[in-house]
């Protein structure tokens, strides 16, 4: 089974980065997570991206905030489908890291998902393996199906608050 | 092979749309274009990305401006990953289509590209293909390589004008 | 009567929701509230907004946040007026589900107000039973002198302060 | 039957208010169209929101651009449910008109609809009327089918295009 | 000497607007202080700038929040010059009063400060009464001198913390 | 009477800002227009508004475009009203400059009109002036009544078109 | 003599950075251009960054749209200051470019220009020379002043239309 | 060696200066620091940056926040490159600053770093001064590589939390 890759551009974007691990654990779904930043760290960052297919990943997460090159920077040496969560830093409501990641320029996509919305990266990355792999659509859907489940366990509840 | 879906939600849509077709095409991969709108065909729409895994497609692309709800709406039906195409229409220069698309809750993603970044879509749909399609893989690796050519060969005829 | 519903993307609205349904509960207007997702529930909000005209219902509320489709979701499935409260969340303070919501394509409507609005939201409701229902018009007359005192009140007020 | 007021707050704003007023006529709903503005004749377009209950109308659409205030300015002096239509102008691309039309305060909602939107206006007042008139609410009906099958038929050319 | 007014449009808006009562008291110009709401006490508010100028008064000061229609009400009603001040409210960081106040149409301008900026209307309604008014004007100059010395000092301080 | 500056960045701002002239002339007020940068001609600018008072004006109006900082630095230097005219140039539609005009820090107020609102800088100016002079506020009484008779005579006319 | 570095991202930037190139021509300041782009020839863009202290440029400009990396990208390969021209593409005016250019993490400045600044790209990488370079100073000097007496030129003319 | 000025429009910028003061302390690189408004204190402000050149200052850095004109202001009066830092204020997240200090007018460029991004500019400076101090060039180096083996070692730790 193919890996996932979580790379954060800094230590500081642990927390955000967390439920994206979370996810793929709760899956079962076998993965890696480094700090390497497209600016501190470019090599490390290009020579990871460019060896991820035979080094056996099948996805690429990467979250950054303000200027947020590194999912355009991993995606610049992969063709690999590589994920961008933007993560919402002090300044600009994380429209900066947003704009950064999604508007990439012709040729090189980056799949990026809502701001600090790192759960849905891990999500999107289990969506692309389940395309071929029967057991983790399986699981998608009955995620969905408690996800389903749980809205409408809350309707009933608010009828008792009305 | 897994079939790629391409839905634009008004056929007004096209011209923005045609440029992820034309790389399907070039790439032989095999695609089913429609029109689906979110809001006035919900049910077809809607039925279209439930039965799409079984109909045996891989990806769903979806293109839609200004309350870009249509990826959201096919995503909400299906596991398979669906990516949105902010299309850019008369006011607010695409942003509020951006942002439709991109800012999607916890559970639901819609894999995000640039605002009128069909091209790219249709690039992503191919790596997703890709991850485990080595056909797809080894054309997407010519397409970077010619990408890579021309920048270079653009930059030795900037010498001459300069 | 015509009842008004309220429907929320999650019960997490429900803070943000609760100020439409005091001010219903104010004014004696029947209503029901529930939690329905675009998203994680799409066959049942569809299915309750396609019902709702012959379920009694002359207006519905919907409140959701980020890319809030929720509004126009029921909107796709229903000719009665859809007024759709878009509700601030941790990024980009609220716009996103301001746009999403308000920029809706020719033929669904939906009938947005401020951010975070839900007292409007009601207000709205009540304006649009109030067209035909004379009793309810009374009572908004009387909640518009009473704001109007209000207000000059707080201002007799102010001027023991300066 | 009650009439809706279709009030823009320039004649320079007619252009962008006349597919109101078509799909008013279109559907026979009873109209009238005004020109009054919020800054230069407040005193009129008070007077009219005032008196436009008791002069048989049921529902007011209001049109402005920039600072937007007429929709506000009309609701201010009615019970009766205000539409707002934000109309872009040269600067901003509509989003001063968008939130000054949709920012309303506690008590005084405006049904505010998508940038330039009022053939949407113009459908939300006819579903406002709906809710207790059944022709209309059969005309609306008829109205979103043909929109639907509109949309199929434009499926049904694309299949020729590919 | 003319008198400014000083109206909001919420007791809610006092705190921002009291730096501009301060600012008047300091340099000892007559001022009122008012509660009128654009949209809750339209009359008032008309009625009060209507009669502004026989009234002794030479600048009105206008503060509101979110779609802030009053600086723009009042000075539909006066040829007096109407300060607006956009104060920041819950969503969208202020950016909605701003534009609700600053874009006004051809004909009615609103001297727009900055958001929150009550002091700097207090400023400019003395630099407007000083065009003509020594007294005020060389009060002004004094304040600007001791604003000045103020910086030189600061800047003096700072060396010691280096 | 005390004579009204309108100073421009750029000639290039000469568009933008001849309806201020026109107005000026119209109402007859004196003026002197002048070509003055605060970035290229940092010494003429300051020197202008520094004795601006003392040469007999009564108000200053700058426009400029991008970082517009020639309002600002014109009111560092006189106690004088001065009035800003945000001009918008190629990019971001005119939000640079508001933003750079509006946003004084205290102390030093800029009354701020609509992007490219020339007109009504112009307007303000001889608010400003008509505060204590009655042939200015005769003057700018009429124009108010002159528009409103112009609306209404468009209201009437658009009976025709329907 | 210290050489600039003009590298853009894509050849249809070629445009917005010719006033850069012409700038320096002007002032004779020896440079090369290149087409080099962050995300289709990283390899050759960081390799040309790496070596740039040492092949003598003094300074780099980069020029890039939408996820405009490069900038950052070259800026991670050198300790030589790199000045970033946020270049408006079709969506956004410019704010994309704008974000992802001068939204640097720390450690990695972009000295950041206007957008579409190309003119004054040049004009700083030519003071950065000047700091040591007195030739180069006495050259913007000179500019400055030929500026500042345009400025008074433009003002003199405008006398005459007015 | 040349010496760095650090000028502040407030000494409320102080916290948000610092880190700039920080790390040229760090990097031994000569500096001064100041508040001058650009507002309240134009004269000093002027004429720091006209002597700044012969007083033996390579670069200047300037940080305001709100209508930032400060580095402007300052670059109007020398030929040093000038650094502007735009300070977050409380309103609008920082964006006011950065379009201020960023859109300056062709012929006097700023060189802006992000908004609160002072250890950037100082490291900007540091850049700067480096193009022609082989000791600040070394010191930079040693930055970067001690920046690129910190991340490497979060790696690491990273590797334990999993």
């Amino acid at each position: 089974m193919k890996k996932v890759a979580v790379i954060m551009g800094s230590i500081s974007d642990w927390e955000a980065v967390k439920p994206a691990v979370d996810f793929l654990k709760e899956l079962e779904i076998p993965f890696e997570a480094h700090v390497y930043s497209a600016h501190r760290t470019p090599a490390e960052a290009g020579a990871f991206a460019a060896a991820a297919r035979q080094e056996g990943f099948g996805v690429i997460i990467a979250a950054a905030g303000k200027a947020a090159h590194l999912a355009g920077a991993l995606a610049a040496q992969t063709t690999l489908p590589v994920i961008g969560i933007p993560v919402k830093s002090t300044a600009l409501d994380g429209m900066d890291a947003l704009l950064s990641t999604v508007q990439m320029p012709p040729g090189i996509p980056v799949a990026t998902v809502a701001i600090d919305g790192s759960q849905n990266a891990a999500v999107l990355a289990a969506e692309i393996l389940a395309v071929t792999d029967e057991v983790v659509a399986a699981k998608l859907a009955a995620k969905r199906a408690s996800m389903h489940d749980g809205v409408l366990k809350k309707d009933q509840e608010l009828q008792g608050k009305l």
